[in-house]
């Protein structure tokens, strides 16, 4: 496989493994019958965060973007490269290789998601709420207005994508900083803890679009609408905030020389 | 002692550990009158996310699998070797081998489940309900239907494993990634809160049949039922998952040359 | 820029995440309609150690104080530089240096805490209870009573600044001890969940000082008293706690040679 | 300052750190109108985690035992030197440098005891219940059996060191195995969390002892007995424990030559 096959698979695989642990944490706390239903907010957090610690660990290969926002923030901050110099599995960035991380971000998303429904088959079957269903799937607003769910989800992102690239800027090679899975997964427990309330932090497009079109593809019993009229802020929304980090990052965060 | 002997130890002094704290989690949230009784399903999975932790440290000279799934994933993924290279305790894999770590595994989880008992044993004689007592040492599921269970036990262990064996591609040697104790804990808490809501996340054969023996040989005050029937499904779901993992890992977890 | 002029923009960036992170998880949990309302306060600890991690990460520039008490603790030690040697930013501790960063996280601080309100904005306008508002961005105590919610401020303060000078002595130069921001972000959860019940634990003068000065400006609704009768304890609590640290440590905290 | 000077300082300075934060997280929990109150069982663990997290790292002069279960286990483990050799500060192992190791411990203990009454001085104040203010200080079990209780302690302390002396094997220099403070922390929120149900889990004679000792003598606003009668329970059990778990480990633990 050439290197491109070999990153769109790796991101493909973590994105999968990212959705899988999240949207599942989410099907436990919130479906019908379950052993950690009505676990709060906080296990809500936490599952998500140890969701991308997996995630990153397995799609080491392309570098760990599983996010599209992560992606153009990272183009946005100058990248020229993306994948594993020490795998020897890096392709030059540019309009293929940033639409082959998006795909295979979406479609392992939307896998991911579909492996959620199997785990929890039962529970989906016994869950009298369409929108308890939905929320398993994809993000929605506390209090719906699009624009400032959009506002929430642009500063969510920023502080993702901008504390990211954060990491790679702290000169201590062999430290924590460095390390990849456990830095990311503490600051999207923490940006969930902190940033969470009004709209669920998508913070991520591929997070939010990928299940939403599982929900709508899967025959998922008494399921409901998907709520297309709000998909697009969960997309624009990371985009908007992830560039901008990336931008900001140039500005803000030194590089060591 | 030859290594074949020390590594039968070690498996079964770190299975003991892991089943003593991960069972003793359980009684302490679901035992009358205990101090954490009521504590939830988040604290269930932090605690035995730290007992893999504490079994993993003191199982070092095995390699630390105390796990029937993962020694037959790592089978599976090819490994000609098991043990601990930097002390010289290797043996080569063969059926010997394999069959002395899953004998140990499932002796030392005996022993910490009846450990459990002693720790808790004026609790088990106060709880009234039979089935808290069982869920103490096994697991059950939440809405019971032997295709489904298996289905959550093989995705749930599928993660354990792959995400396993994805911690040793991590090419990054000092790194978090490598050391051993503390990703395997952070892996098991998230699957615990993202796939643990149906079975109750055997992930282990060891774990669940071990002390499913203990719990129908020791004298345990009106203790009801070891729920035999059950009893295969967290045996075939993990060691299927387990064995998939590995297979799959070959494929697409990229190795460092 | 002159190194005065990172270390300042470090800061001031470092404490604005500090404050959005930090004063964000109390607007999730505090705020009406919010998906993690009555989170609890341990949620809070978590969300304010996790603020701290981010902080950390993105004021490396600067050695990542982001709170006056240990700018003013690092003096009493007798610290002679501020910054990072690696990447070549520091400058002499001076008057003019001790401003700019107490300006710097002062500044950061106020800006944090009105991107929360922005990220927040309408579960601000449909919470109905000023204190609610008010205890998102400042510190109020649990009993009045400035002579004790002061003792408290300083022994919360001491334990902050000792140990994390604590962690510069820890001889282990690849450690988790010199990593820089797990460690701080583990002990604020520690003293939050410890130390924190009597008077919300600001130890940090900016972190109280900024965010009230925020709500003081902010149009926002309904928004009451910014109770600047308090405003001095936790701005002189800590001050003294870390001050006493730093000299605390010189006599008690062994330094290698 | 000879060297047993230090040490002795240190391990007082260590186990101050640790019942301050430690007690001080039952006092938020506990106590009448904390912002903690009723804050529950898994915050009380990982309070306890986190204070030995801070414990231990300012006590590294001394090589961090900050409990007599630690210091009597190292010596049934054959240890012959007690403190830190990168700073020099090592003393031979004699009956000695054990009184003086647990002499530091029970008066650090007495003095964090008495700082965590001076930070929650209001709350003891108003909580009426004086069961209540003694459990800020002291263990006590959920069912009292002094036999029974003596069990849970030892096991609980056994686990303690014999996974602490594990730490020393893992032989991974870099590694989170070798790092100290971390590693331990989650180890005791673990046996918290999975032990601590029947007894409150004092698996240190000092941390019980020392705070009994400052409730007794404290002048605390209707504090009821001391309950010495117990007493014996919290120091007999983890010295035993501690013990076993030092001689266990030669057998069970192999060591890297």
């Amino acid at each position: 496989m050439d290197n491109l096959g070999v990153l769109f698979l790796s991101e493909l695989v973590g994105t999968a493994m990212l959705v899988l642990l999240g949207c599942g944490v989410v099907a436990n706390v919130a479906l019908a019958k379950n052993k950690g239903l009505g676990g709060g907010f906080l296990m809500v957090n936490i599952g998500w965060g140890l969701a991308v610690f997996a995630g990153v660990i397995v799609s080491y290969a392309s570098g760990a973007h599983i996010n599209p926002a992560v992606t153009l923030g990272l183009v946005a901050n100058g990248a020229t490269e993306f994948g594993n110099a020490a795998l020897g599995t890096t392709v030059a960035v540019s309009a293929v290789s940033v639409l082959a991380y998006i795909g295979a971000q979406l479609i392992g998303a939307i896998l991911g998601a579909a492996i959620v429904w199997l785990a929890y088959k039962q529970h989906f079957d016994e869950e009298p709420e369409p929108a308890n269903k939905l929320g398993v799937f994809s993000t929605g607003p506390a209090i719906r207005s699009y624009g400032w769910n959009l506002v929430t989800e642009i500063i969510g992102t920023f502080v993702l994508v901008f504390v990211v690239i954060g990491f790679g800027r702290n000169g201590d090679g062999g430290g924590l900083a460095a390390l990849g899975a456990l830095p990311v997964a503490l600051l999207v427990i923490g940006i969930g803890a902190s940033l969470g309330g009004p709209t669920g932090y998508a913070i991520n497009p591929a997070r939010d679009l990928g299940p939403r079109i599982a929900h709508f593809l899967l025959p998922i019993k008494g399921k409901g609408s998907s709520d297309w009229s709000y998909s697009w802020v969960p997309i624009v929304g990371p985009i908007i905030g992830g560039m901008l980090a990336g931008w900001a990052a140039l500005a803000l965060l030194p590089v060591l020389t």
